[in-house]
């Protein structure tokens, strides 16, 4: 870090039409003038933790190295639950502890963890400027998580339910964890669990209040008309399109719903839960 | 300023769809190539300067002390209105002088203020990126108002009528500033002027077409199911909120309306007028 | 370039809610720390290559010179479409070969222009991450585009068909570009080209369904209530504007609308088709 400036990413619900991102850049230049702030995204559904949680361990990656990310979804500002920090992979993580990273454990155990104090000052409504970008310009500026909050057990940080697919008797079920603007549909198969068994399966059926039989593709350009395509998307999780159309209108299905595929599992791994 | 590089803030109605911001910040980025740009919010609804007067006077104090703001909400663009600027609190300010600044000066009297001239090579209608932009590049680069401007008598500002809140017979009428992304509603009601009445009053009911309860809490947490809150908002104003619901929804108030608090006012001001 | 850091604009239909813009980000900030990132806009509306391509020829010339833009919409993303760049008036463009440079070339020709190889290792569904955001990152850095594409004749880009307005026996038969935040409707008519003929007609009516007197004006402010302006606007064309109210609700119409201007050519132009 010592000539290169360093990175706070920002992740939040707070959308761009309220003046409380910019409130929260504002703390960060005055703290860290040569902080480069960059935005991962603050168009996460309102209160909507699935979403921030697959926003954040879908970029995460991404970041350079040694960047901090903050990441704000947080319907219980002010209340009782903790705020947290992740080392993961060469980046931090700051975050409330209401399942915000539970895709990031999912996919990796952090190097450790801990737990920051909030200070008598910051306006109960709004952690974000007055607890989350002083936390982060301060660990962005080079001081150790530890000298500013107490080391946690990882394990003890708080998950969100209801996450893991599961395949039983042919049938594959996994949640919706994220309708983009284009309609893509991002389902909560990892790529790399799945790949193994999704890309060798003869038939896919998608199974809702009705069927669409699924085509494996590599591009949106590659559906064919009328079709609805499975592809290994970009986001690192299997994904539902549709030709230059919305996925979620043409299946009806969106962010949080339960879906099904149907498929003829290679015989290896039939009727064995994942 | 000498080796940290200036902070612009930029606040207007444009939007982030259309290319206009990005053409600012072209322009800012070609007159003065380290400048930080900081996006205090885009997001002002159309020619809302009401919204644009709070969001401004909420922002501004985060700011790096030495920062330029660029606040352009103009309908009248390219007409007689003036171009003015206000040094306020450390900060510059520039904005059309058309009630813009009105909750600035409501906070505290500008230091200095001035009127700038229109370049004859500008494009009528949109002075953001041929007379704000330049001009804010100017400045942060530390040339002196004065220099580009004429000095002018700060209460020959523009001032938005109607935004004094009013005590009378026990009914405190206001006016909401903003519904915010999250439904919470932001009253007219400066915290540090209406503490002492508010947060000592014995009962508070918000009266509109019906009449609602309201409770006074910390935290949105902190709102009992089906009640409405009565929030010190990070804003610098009073605020409602509804428990993870929509303050502006659950009471069909928006931004602009009128609404009056009736209360048993503490016996030393009941019926004062401030 | 020497001691002032490069500048990466970037212009898309990726929207600010998923974190697809964040990641570019990441990419480029993990592989030129030193990058000035400028946002055009990513507000393109999905996969309309015409309003992006309006949008680009509207916002480079005010970049810095050296600057390298990318500009995605790119519906055909993986498929066999070229990834092209282009030297254009100091800047450096980088886009699909769809259309998206159509009226950057109707304006002026090229200096160079290249096609660029996609890496085996790109996500197919996602080439702003892994293809154009790694590539602006080392253009930016100064490697030159010789190194890593090949030249292609200009007149080989794939240009949007229907774009060229056309005056025909007193009518000027066009193409709207687009509708902006306000209601203001851009026209396909270029300011430079147009002006001789539009600012000396007599009289002009916009026809469509029904007939629209138009106001020449040079300001929004200068609209009389209850008329349509037409305004050399702010972006290079031929504007549309109501008085405080939408243009494209007054009239109806939308971004790729034909439209028709009827009008007493001065008579040296009678007749003639441009």
């Amino acid at each position: 870090m010592s000539h290169v400036p360093p990175v706070v990413a920002l992740l939040t619900d707070f959308g761009l039409d309220d003046p409380y991102v910019g409130q929260m850049k504002a703390v960060l230049a005055s703290r860290l003038p040569m902080v480069r702030i960059l935005d991962l995204t603050h168009g996460v559904p309102v209160h909507d933790i699935l979403a921030g949680a697959f926003f954040l361990s879908a970029s995460l990656p991404w970041l350079p190295t040694g960047s901090v990310a903050v990441a704000v979804v947080d319907p219980g500002v002010g209340s009782s639950r903790r705020i947290v920090g992740l080392s993961w992979r060469g980046r931090l993580v700051l975050a409330p502890d209401n399942g915000l990273v539970s895709l990031l454990l999912a996919c990796a155990a952090p190097d450790a963890a801990w737990a920051f104090p909030v200070p008598a000052s910051a306006a109960a409504t709004f952690h974000g400027r007055d607890v989350f970008a002083p936390l982060a310009a301060s660990l962005a500026s080079g001081v150790t998580p530890g000298t500013l909050g107490q080391t946690i057990a990882w394990d003890s940080l708080h998950i969100l339910p209801g996450l893991d697919p599961h395949l039983d008797n042919g049938l594959l079920h996994c949640r919706i964890l994220h309708a983009d603007r284009f309609g893509n549909l991002i389902l909560g198969l990892p790529l790399d669990r799945w790949r193994p068994i999704l890309d060798t399966a003869p038939g896919l059926t998608l199974k809702t209040s009705g069927a669409f039989p699924l085509r494996r593709v590599a591009t949106y350009a590659g559906i064919p008309p009328a079709a609805l395509g499975l592809l290994a998307g970009s986001q690192g999780y299997y994904e539902l399109a549709a030709p230059c159309a919305s996925a979620a209108a043409v299946t009806g299905l969106g962010p949080g719903h339960a879906v099904t595929l149907s498929f003829e599992a290679p015989s290896a791994t039939r009727g064995k839960t994942f």
